[in-house]
């Protein structure tokens, strides 16, 4: 089953060309990050946030080209979390999606920098002189990116995982944990692409509500992978979670009734788009696409 | 001499206070970053920068209680790079003015989150929808911040920094690092100040050249104090640029020439503000105060 629909492929491949148009230029032989941004944000992901960014920008009758900085943005600021969370003080991982991760490629305070130069980087981004969308929606989108990806959001649920380190946490601390973790950033994602699009509030609730869905959703099925998957199917090791004594929607609630909250969630997921034309069709293949996936 | 005016004192006030507001409230028991948010932001400092783009808001007849959370906002990148800094991969400093680094009192991992929280923190200040600017200034104002804090401001001079660590520079590669590591938040703060007041182009033009200079100034009297204080005097250790093996503007110019080049910088800055008010008068014995500072 395809991930994306038709629609959502042009979206895709206009993130790449908006993240490369976002990033700064390396300048000669200058010493500079420019390598290290570029190369965290590399190809290989699904880039699913600025995607959804996209597309709810769409479905609210907006221009998603104008919309495009905005997209480059949501995924520095991803980048940069992933940029972070590989160094050694944190998960110390040598390996980001199969390729050495940024310190291990360029040492650890090159990467330090460079995590910091995205995060800083998508700000600029979103608030520069070039951007053609109207200033309250600028304001209230990048409002809305920092507050979800900070302390309240993505960055308050890595600290909670790492308070949660080694321990057995239960159920509602790993729904807190993953609702920042995770779901944070994609109902960012959501919520901006409807704010851009000159959604109404409705929809702009409805878009977050979705986003919320897929992103617990997402981390289920991560979790049920991890025990179901080969290694060889998932590109990384399987088992991880189990070996780490890492609690997961799996340990806590067992194989069967983890599949069926994935299910439940991506329902309610694709069901909350009431707002929206018959075109929300393609999210909601996304959402089926997204709970059936095999890695 | 003192450093600030009567009036500038009551901008520090407001400062100190606006901080406090700004940052995340600590909740209850929770594991939280927001401590060492506020632990990295206590005072301390001069503040300089919030003070700067306080009267400057002011002398471009703006309400400086308007611009509160953008003082905030730049104390609080400036914070998060000291915090950054400090860390074991950067300059491994136990000790930041005379009290434990972030790191060494809370752990390099939550010191990490607490850079990145303060950094991200920042913008959700300036773009919250409690700001009251008009929109159009709110960007401006922030988009300096960003690019100024940027890899074409404070981060690119951080890396250039690392890059001349060990080696002898000339004076331009270190004119070029301290226009990143010093003066651009020091014109970030200037600017913001006159576009956040209502300024003219001619006084946003002018307030960043003051920062400028006031910047480079601050770099050249910290060289020169290092080799010319006791530790008493300076509340650190003198000779440490001379034992690091360090380009300095005195390693490189000599004394006499340093010491000439801090006054003529003075001078530069308070002859730019020609299109400001009588009350430019406070910003002079500013500069003039910094530059016969002994620590």
């Amino acid at each position: 089953m395809a991930l994306y629909t038709e629609r959502l492929m042009r979206h895709l491949d206009a993130v790449e060309q908006a993240i490369t148009a976002a990033l700064p230029k390396a300048e000669g032989d200058e010493v500079s990050v420019a390598p290290l941004m570029a190369y965290a944000c590399e190809g290989g992901g699904k880039r699913i946030r600025p995607v959804l960014l996209l597309e709810f920008c769409h479905l609210c009758g907006g221009d998603p080209q104008k919309a495009l900085p905005f997209a480059a943005a949501i995924e520095m600021i991803h980048s940069y979390s992933l940029v972070h969370d590989d160094l050694p003080c944190m998960d110390n991982s040598p390996l980001r999606r199969g390729k050495p991760s940024v310190h291990a490629a360029y040492g650890e305070t090159m990467a330090l920098l460079a995590g910091d130069a995205l995060l800083n980087r998508a700000f600029e981004a979103m608030l520069s002189p070039q951007v053609e969308i109207a200033p309250d929606a600028v304001i209230r989108a990048a409002y809305e990116l920092a507050h979800r990806a900070g302390i309240h959001g993505m960055i308050g649920g890595q600290v909670l995982d790492l308070a949660c380190e080694g321990k057995r946490i239960d159920l509602p601390t790993l729904q807190t944990l993953q609702e920042g973790k995770t779901a944070a950033l994609l109902t960012a994602a959501c919520r901006m692409g409807a704010i851009l699009g000159g959604g109404s509030e409705e929809q702009i609730r409805q878009a977050g509500e979705y986003g919320y869905y897929l992103g617990l959703c997402f981390q289920i099925v991560d979790d049920i992978l991890d025990v179901t998957s080969t290694a060889e199917e998932l590109g990384k090791p399987v088992g991880s979670d189990d070996e780490n004594e890492k609690s997961t929607y799996v340990s806590l609630l067992g194989l069967e009734e983890a599949r069926r909250r994935a299910a439940d969630y991506t329902r309610q997921a694709t069901e909350s788009l009431t707002a929206f034309s018959e075109e929300r069709t393609d999210l909601c293949a996304l959402a089926e696409a997204l709970l059936v996936r095999s890695h």
